[in-house]
């Protein structure tokens, strides 16, 4: 396990953990002063200053990405929004690919309509096979592109709204059915010999994986097994943190810093490490109430330090 | 599956769902009225009244348990805290016997100290042990009074405060590591040669077994393949109902009646059914901002519409 305390350089800021702190060039220029060398930003903050510039930003300033959030959202009512939903992922991608993103982040969807607060259907299983569907169609253009997906599989809680795919071992079966392995690792068309190919660096990577964000995962009895069979799948893709509180007040945007709720954040980053993920810690941390009331170089000069004392 | 339609004789009321409907004598008179058959009273509601009247009330008005709430709160984070614990699930043990109830439910706790908002410990591992130890403890003293242990997990997003239980494959896999199947079902001491022993009204049960709350596993993948499991090992004890609202706006207090929410309630007691179970169908529904604040009248119509409906 890498020794995080010397230094940041594995810090990865997902840039929704800075959604006070202005556009996303403001929070390009804070993570740089900061010496932040990865970044995961949301397409909403892309689209707020725009893909080119966010490039010119992200090359002037040597930030790479862990991951760009999000694609996904495939349940739908009917097929017209399922083509609607296959039409974004695919210019997910493409941006993906001009920000030079290791992999495009997938959370696959709840049920239709929950999200907006009107459900259209209760079946879990329709949702569940629209979720597979849509990644095995979305898989061909990642393919094409070069653009690894990371499912992540969300906390059960987000079930209804957000994600139909709610354990590590839910997503590895759907990773299985879409994207076997080989023997010799699913790829991007090139064979995976060894655990390097997962490098955040290596040009060859896994077609489909997983994003393991601790708060999501953090409750499952399974998580340890599970984590090792994504590492033996060679599916670890993404690595995200920030902390359960007690008590949570707000099921969306009440997320901690790492170190101040009850996850055992080193132990899973252990687990994590043994199975083979050498990249970035990636903080993300949806909290309203608290850190997106803060001045950027607060928060990050806390993310900082937890991440070489917490993480 | 039974057909609820005509009318509600398999209706229960956990009377948490009337928690703001006064004290446990007026519940009981209120469910009277209703023609309710069975209720799921708390502890601390029989504790306002007092056991022996509890008792003396529901014997004069006919109505039967379908359970008791609840034992449970296993870990701790010295051992006077974990004896403090088995002692106190032994007192709830014996007032289920007293009131006549078909088991206790166990919400096992989370990590030591959350539940009152102070953590002393994140880990998961020592509570789930803690969980385990106190569950066997007790599981002989329920053997001795004859009083089936049903052990409730609860959804993921309870695990820090509640219950680190949180899969019902989870549940089974205690009950059988605790209480190994011997071919034959294990029982209090008594073979339980088929189905039949495990009604409501067989004076022979199976001594650990799971209580089965929609609202806690709706979300789960592995839900009809472990409720299929339940049943082969005799362990269907309680069947909860309620539904999953969308929004949701408090993890704990906003619970929505049966056919408000997006649960497939029907469904669920379809697979719950088929795997053997065929006792009460028990509506617990904890809604400070909606249930709570509506006459008990209201409410036990609704709940019985509604049982007789979506259920």
């Amino acid at each position: 396990m890498r020794d995080f305390s010397p230094d940041h350089r594995w810090l990865s800021i997902n840039t929704a953990t800075l959604r006070g702190a202005g556009p996303l060039d403001a929070i390009i220029e804070a993570c740089a002063r900061h010496g932040i060398r990865a970044i995961a930003p949301w397409r909403d903050q892309v689209a707020g200053i725009g893909l080119k510039r966010t490039a010119q930003m992200l090359r002037s300033s040597g930030i790479a990405l862990s991951g760009y959030c999000r694609g996904g959202m495939f349940t739908a009512f009917d097929a017209a929004g399922r083509q609607a939903a296959l039409d974004d992922n695919r210019r997910a991608i493409d941006e993906a690919k001009t920000l030079g993103a290791p992999c495009l982040v997938l959370v696959v969807g709840g049920l239709p309509g929950a999200l907006a607060g009107a459900p259209q259907s209760k079946d879990l299983f329709a949702a569940r096979s629209d979720v597979r569907d849509g990644i095995a169609a979305t898989l061909e253009a990642a393919r094409d592109a070069g653009m690894p997906l990371a499912i992540e599989p969300l906390h059960p809680m987000y079930a209804a709204e957000r994600a139909c795919v709610n354990t590590l071992c839910q997503a590895l079966d759907l990773c299985d059915a879409i994207d076997p392995a080989d023997g010799t690792g699913a790829t991007l068309g090139v064979d995976v010999p060894d655990r390097a190919a997962l490098r955040v660096d290596a040009p060859d990577r896994t077609a489909l994986g997983v994003a393991v964000d601790v708060y999501h995962v953090w409750w499952d009895p399974a998580l340890d097994a599970q984590v090792a069979r994504a590492g033996r799948g060679n599916r670890l893709l993404a690595f995200h943190v920030c902390d359960w509180l007690v008590p949570t007040t707000d099921m969306l945007n009440d997320r901690g810093m790492m170190g101040d709720g009850v996850i055992e954040i080193a132990r899973i980053r252990g687990q994590v490490e043994a199975a083979g993920f050498d990249g970035y810690s990636e903080a993300e941390i949806f909290s309203s109430g608290n850190w997106w009331k803060r001045p950027a170089d607060e928060v990050l000069a806390t993310c900082i330090e937890r991440h070489r004392r917490c993480v």
